[in-house]
């Protein structure tokens, strides 16, 4: 299926999900829109990922698109005029569209009128299902290895760790799946619930209901966490995951350097304690060990202190360590299995 | 101001919204509707509230009504048919109508003309406010006291302990603010935020808000607590609330005798670790101490058998304890002050 991401002034730094869907992504990218670095391609900003042409519009994509996905959010998540060209060009061709805002495509007037004019989809990837209900307590007793990742903050790599624990799985003939909680692994693997965006009392349930329906074609379920438990706005979303999921396993995800909580003032606790947190956490609902912990060493230079920094870190929270994306997840995919 | 209350068939053992509205609400209870038991009195069936008659339908009511507060719900919170006439008279003998159901009375058609045409509101008590945003943690900064009620489980009456040492707070002299998080303590208080429906994400911003709020005009400030952090399916809630209102002191609620989580099949830990649980759960974003217990006695049978449970659950949690239904909570309150 070929796309075009549309990632304007924000490629590649600002753009998580374009990203994402690159590295990813099971999608063709045909293009990625970004009137900042037009003319330029993907591999000259992103080294390891499928590679295409950066362009200024959807005007300028001679490629056949199935699909156009929104892989940028402004702060506040809203929908930004200047993209309207381009999602209007994108349904006039006959394209669908995927976005993860928090203004959501099919509320507005001229893009439905053209979806159905056009007969394309829209969808809206923060949109929750509505048939959730409360959890029932039963995620822990499917047939199946859950391993539910878990953070020291926000925005640490808990999506990327949790991707690649699954590709690699897979790659090792194990049968795994992948268990989408935010928007960019949504749109990576195709569905999933934005638990963030699911009512408060149904969280939880959001989530056990994604794992028992993994639980039942495949032998280990890697759950995508969100937040952390000591993040002061998002701990109700990280307890609605970690409680619904009720994992047998936790990986801890911590980025090296981030000592207080990304955008607050406020200290991040010791890492050495963050184990026994989760731990003690979904305790009294599952019995969960931290098996390991992932490293995003993106800051640190040259793959020798990274290594020094991934040595460390296994050697703080006692357990073995990886940086998924500089070295990969042998030693905690070999703890899992 | 004038209310009826409907509690059909479940008055007064499964009519909780209700006895809270008796017990704690400013409002003059004229009638309340239960056709189980119908000619007789409030003071019947509960001894320590305001007394009414109970009547079989709005039509049995002779008096006047500003509002018909439904003050049951069904499991799973929808609207039981058998209801419509009493909200029809209500509405068409000028009453506003008030909810904490999952349906709301605004979306149902007949209701909705109803009310436009009387000129009555109907306030779905349950449906939170548009402009929650995602919390800034600050609520630990303000300038006054802030208390938060915690549970070993849900059910075992967080919301009558607020509101107990609130009222009696405000007896001493107090200047004490409640914040409402749920259907009863909002249809008491006449405002608040229904936290459990509130987006996950907005959840901890949700009691940020409130408490910022009443913290401008009060020297305490009382939020109602939600669930637990060891519930299955609502510890998102709990963790938003705690998280959100950053408090200087807990007060632990527990009900005698309850050892498992109530609706599901799993063990409630030891009370004695729930202090611990708490303030570490809260410690990162606030130092939040458990300075006190309520304990509900109700299952117990004679008062000096209650006082010996309250004792050993003070001995438990290493804290002052009270029932503060039975026996009060000036020992709690002591140590807030």
């Amino acid at each position: 299926m070929n796309v075009a991401l549309l990632a304007h002034e924000q490629f590649p730094d600002r753009a998580k999900t374009a990203v994402g869907v690159l590295r990813y992504a099971d999608y063709d990218v045909v293009a990625v829109l970004d009137r900042g670095t037009a003319g330029s391609r993907v591999a000259d900003h992103v080294p390891d990922v499928q590679d295409a042409p950066v362009v200024a519009s959807m005007d300028d994509v001679g490629a056949d698109v199935d699909a156009l996905v929104v892989g940028i959010a402004p702060i506040g998540g809203g929908f930004e005029e200047s993209w309207r060209p381009d999602v209007r060009t994108a349904l006039e061709r006959g394209a669908d569209v995927y976005a993860g805002l928090h203004y959501f495509l099919a509320d507005d007037e001229e893009f439905a009128g053209l979806a159905a004019e056009h007969g394309c989809d829209l969808w809206d990837v923060r949109s929750p299902p509505e048939d959730i209900g409360v959890a029932e307590g039963t995620a822990g007793s499917v047939d199946a290895t859950v391993v539910t990742t878990v953070g020291t903050d926000c925005s640490v790599g808990k999506m990327t760790a949790t991707r690649e624990l699954y590709e690699d799985a897979r790659e090792q003939g194990m049968d795994a799946a992948f268990v989408a909680t935010g928007q960019t692994g949504i749109l990576i693997e195709g569905e999933g619930v934005p638990v963030d965006r699911v009512v408060s009392d149904f969280a939880a349930g959001a989530v056990e209901a994604m794992v028992l329906d993994a639980a039942e074609d495949h032998d280990y379920v890697f759950v995508e966490g969100q937040g952390s438990i000591v993040h002061p706005a998002y701990s109700g979303v990280t307890a609605s995951i970690v409680h619904g999921s009720q994992p047998d396993h936790l990986v801890l995800c911590h980025e090296v350097g981030r000592e207080s909580v990304h955008g607050y003032d406020q200290p991040i606790p010791p890492v050495e304690s963050f184990p026994g947190r989760y731990e003690q956490f979904a305790g009294p609902v599952s019995d969960s060990d931290v098996v390991g912990g992932m490293l995003n060493t993106r800051s640190v230079d040259g793959d020798e202190a990274a290594r020094d920094a991934v040595a460390e870190f296994a050697d703080t929270i006692d357990a073995p360590a990886d940086d998924p994306v500089r070295f990969g997840t042998e030693s905690v995919l070999e703890a899992i299995r």
